[in-house]
């Protein structure tokens, strides 16, 4: 089983979580895992139109600051939220990022679809 | 009366909100705004121990994402957060990040602090 870098849960630095939010594609990744629970990196790189190695980036930027929590399983690497960690650390923060992304997604296609 | 520019309401993005308030410089800026409801840039400048360069570059980043509203009386800019244009895009974001700030600086005070 090969490493990945990845916090303790005391090591969570708010800035970095923000930071870590604050990207399109990174949001939605973070979306649909609160969807689905737990995800194959590969498998959910198929449905966001990104390039691998691009998505690759966003995985670990989420992953080292203590967004998502990444399990080696032998050539698949499975990703989830760790949103037990957060809601202990920032408690509401996860929850207000996603439902204002969904509020986000709504008005912005009310207004490009007339 | 300089232009400043800053997003009109509906064209404030979530990741761009989160961007600027993914840095601790800026987090305790917000966190001043909150507590004070306004603050002179070069007042506020004075307690916080960054170069003013640096400082205005902050400024702007909040003011452009639209974390911050500023006013030019003069040679003086006023600055306020936008809480009730945050709240209403995002409800609950500004109130949990401030809440995680607060907690993190206590944490981190409590093991740093013997």
């Amino acid at each position: 089983m090969r490493e990945v870098t990845q916090p303790a849960t005391e090591a969570i630095r708010l800035a970095e979580v923000l930071r870590a939010l604050a990207d399109p594609v990174r949001l939605e990744i973070v979306q649909r895992l609160d969807r689905t629970g737990q995800e194959n990196c590969t498998a959910l790189g198929g449905e966001i139109d990104v390039h691998q190695t691009t998505l690759s980036h966003h995985y670990r930027v989420l992953r080292e600051a203590g967004v998502t929590w990444t399990t080696v399983q032998g050539r698949s690497r499975l990703v989830r939220l760790r949103r037990n960690d957060l809601d202990a650390l920032f408690p509401g923060l996860l929850d207000s990022v996603l439902a204002g992304r969904m509020r986000e997604i709504a008005t912005t296609s009310a207004i490009e679809t007339p």
